[in-house]
C-alpha cells in the first residue's frame, strides 16, 4: 500500500511513522518552498508548482494507491484531476467544503448544528448590523491557528477596522463575522469514518490556546456531560456522512453550559489528537490511514489520562527535563518564535495525577520574537 | 543525537523508529550478505567484513555519538576498538559475558542467582556424570530461538549423539548441558538502566514458544505472586549493576512453583518487550535509547493488559482481519517459514478480554516448509 501525502509538515511526518510500522510506503507532495525537514528520509518528496501536469505528479509520486493530504488550503482543482488516477481521501468535493467558513457554517446550517451567530456580506456595516459586537472577522480560506482574524468590540472600532481593510486590500466578503461567545472551555471532538461508512470517535478532549495557537489539550476532558458526549458525537457523525467524508476529522466546538457549539471543521489528523499516540488503542494517524486504505477502524478506547502539550518556539527539551511518564513527538524543524516545533504526551490514571506532571514541567512557549 | 546500531533486522528498524520521534538520526552497520529490508529508508547503512578497518567504520557510520547493537553474536574485538571513537552501549565486556552461555551460567552462579544444573566439560560422558538426563545439550554462543540445540532423554541415545557430535564436527566443550527443567510456566524480566546506575522495570511477561521460537507473549503476567514479582527485579538488577550495563536487558526464566529459575540473558531490546510498544508509558524501544543517550528513563507504568503475537511465515495479515484493539507491526521482510516477519499487539482492560482477542485472531505460524 502506498500513500502519498499533500504536505510535508509534521502531519505527513506523524502520517508516515504510523504507516510504516502497517508495512506502508509514503511519498509527499511540496508546495514551491515548502519546508522538508519533516519528512527527511520517510519517502521521497516531489515538488509541484502551477505548470506541474496531474499525470506528471502521479507518475514523480511513484502511482500511489491513495493520496490524502494534511492540510486544508489546497489546489481542488488538483486534487478533483488527480482522482482519475487513484483515490484521493478526503475527496475534494469534501475539502472544497470545509476549507471555506462559509461553505462549512452553511452546511452545519443546513444539519441544524448548533453554533455561533455569523454573517458573511459585501460590507463590513452590513455584517455587523446582523452580528452585532463583540464578534471576529474570519477570513473564510486560511485561517488556522487564529490567523487573519479581527476582533471587534463594539461599534467604535469599526472605521479603523474598515481603514485597515482598505489600506491592506482585505475584502469583507472574504470574511465572515462571527459572534464572539463567551465559553465554559474549548473542547474537540477528533473521529474517524471509513468508505465503508464506519465511524468511531475518540472521547471529547479540552484544548487550551495561547494567542490562538493550541497550546494544551487534556484527554478525556474532565467532567464531562452524557449530553456533550452525545452532542458532539452526533454532529460530527451527521457532519462526516452528509459529504461522503473518508479518514480523520476534527471538530473544534465551544462549551457553553451544557450545549456544545460547533466553532469550525479541521478535514484532517488535528494537533488537538495527537494525544492518541499514547493515550488510545490506535493513534489518529493510524486511524486515518486505516480510514483512507480501505481496512477497518482500530479501536479508539482510551487507557489512561493523556495531556499534550505543543512546544511552540523553543528548542528540544532535554530528555533528563521530562516526566517520567511523558513521550516526546519532535519534527526536525528549524527553531522560530511561534512556531509548533514538537509536542510532548502526558499520561497517567487520573486526571490530576496528569496535570501535576503538567505543572511540573512549567513549560512556556515563546510566541514572539523577544 | 547520532545512534549507531550494530545489525539491520527488526530490532534496529523498531529501535530507528522509536528514536526518529525523539529527534534522533540513525545509522547501521550490515554484516556481509545481511538483509537490510528492515531497515530500509531509516538512516544509512554501512557493509563491513572482516577487512574493515574501525576508524573507516566509525567514519562511515557518520561519526555516531553512541553505537549499540540489536543482537548477541558479535564482533567482541571490533566493538572494542570502536570504543576509541565514541560509547558503546551495551560495553563490550558486557556483551563478551551474554554472549557465552558459560560465561553468563558463571555470572549467575557468582551472584547466587537460581537456575537449572548445568555443566561443561571436554567429553559428554564428563557432563552427563554432572548433569544427569532429561538433559539439553545447548551450543555456548549463536543459540537464539532454539537454534543448536540437542535433547537428550536417557543415558541410551548418548552414543548416538556422540556420533552425530562426531559426523557434524561439533566440539562437546562448546556446549553447556543443562538439566531439563518442569517448569510450570515461562516468563520474562525486561528491564533497563542507564549510566547513572537508574534501573527500571517493565512487569514480567508470559511468554509461549512454539519450536523454540517465541510465537506470544502477554503483559503482565496473570496471577504473578509478589516473590516471583521481587525475585526478578532483584535479580536483574544485581546482574546489570555487577557488569555495568547499560540499556535494554531482558531476563528470561523458568516459573517453578514460587521459584523463578533465570534461563537466559539477552542484552538487548527483546521479542518479548515487544507489547510495551502499546501496553506501556514508554516502550521498550524508546527506554533503550533514553539509557544509551544519557537520558532520564521513561516510565514503565502499564496501562491495560497487553498481548503479543508474533507473525511467522505467513504474509502480511490484512487489517480487516485483525482485531479491533490491535496494532500490527510489520518488518518488511521477505516472507519465508519460521522467519519472524512481524508481530500483533493487542491490548485490553483485562487478561480475559485479552486472551478472547488473542483467540478470535486464531492466527498460526508458518515454521517448516510445507
Amino acid at each position: 500500500m502506498h500513500i502519498a501525502i499533500v504536505g510535508c509538515g509534521q502531519l505527513s511526518r506523524m502520517l508516515a511513522l504510523a504507516g510504516i510500522p502497517l508495512g506502508m510506503k509514503f511519498s509527499f507532495l511540496a508546495g514551491a518552498g515548502e519546508d522538508l525537514s519533516c519528512v527527511e528520509s520517510l519517502g521521497s518528496v516531489v515538488a509541484h508548482d502551477q505548470q506541474s501536469q496531474p499525470a506528471d505528479i502521479y507518475a514523480a509520486l511513484g502511482q500511489p494507491d491513495v493520496i490524502t493530504v494534511e492540510k486544508e488550503q489546497l489546489d481542488i482543482e488538483l486534487l478533483t484531476q488527480l482522482e482519475t488516477y487513484c483515490t484521493v481521501h478526503p475527496s475534494p468535493a469534501a475539502l472544497r467544503t470545509t476549507q471555506d467558513r462559509l461553505l462549512e457554517k452553511q452546511l452545519l446550517d443546513q444539519l441544524g448544528i448548533a453554533k455561533a451567530n455569523y454573517s458573511c456580506c459585501k460590507s463590513m456595516r452590513e455584517m455587523l448590523a446582523n452580528t452585532p459586537p463583540p464578534l471576529l472577522l474570519k477570513s473564510r480560506k486560511d485561517g488556522y491557528d487564529g490567523k487573519h482574524q479581527y476582533r471587534l468590540d463594539n461599534r467604535v472600532d469599526l472605521q479603523a477596522l474598515e481603514e485597515q481593510f482598505q489600506r491592506e486590500s482585505l475584502a469583507p466578503e472574504n470574511f465572515i463575522a462571527e459572534q464572539l461567545i463567551a465559553f465554559d472551555r474549548e473542547v474537540s471532538q477528533v473521529s474517524v469514518r471509513n468508505a465503508s461508512g464506519d465511524v468511531a470517535h475518540y472521547p471529547l478532549v479540552e484544548n487550551r490556546h495561547t494567542h490562538g495557537i493550541l497550546s494544551q489539550s487534556i484527554a478525556p476532558a474532565a467532567d464531562l456531560s452524557e449530553s456533550l458526549v452525545k452532542q458532539a458525537q452526533r454532529h460530527i457523525t451527521s457532519i462526516m456522512t452528509e459529504i461522503d467524508y473518508v479518514g480523520v476529522m476534527a471538530m473544534e466546538c465551544f462549551v457553553v453550559g451544557d450545549q456544545l457549539l460547533v466553532n469550525e471543521l479541521a478535514p484532517r489528523v488535528h494537533n488537538s489528537g495527537h494525544w492518541t499516540q499514547s493515550g488510545s488503542a490506535t493513534c489518529q494517524f493510524e486511524n486515518h490511514l486505516r480510514a483512507i486504505s480501505g481496512a477497518t477502524l482500530g479501536s479508539t478506547t482510551n487507557y489512561c489520562v493523556t495531556a499534550m502539550i505543543n512546544l511552540i518556539g523553543t528548542g528540544k527539551p532535554e530528555a533528563r527535563k521530562l516526566p517520567s511518564h511523558s513521550r516526546l513527538h519532535w519534527y526536525n524543524k528549524a527553531v522560530r518564535p511561534g512556531r509548533k516545533l514538537g509536542h510532548i504526551n502526558i499520561t497517567g490514571h487520573s486526571t490530576n495525577d496528569v496535570i501535576q506532571q503538567v505543572q511540573s514541567l512549567a513549560y512556556e512557549p515563546v510566541l514572539q520574537e523577544s
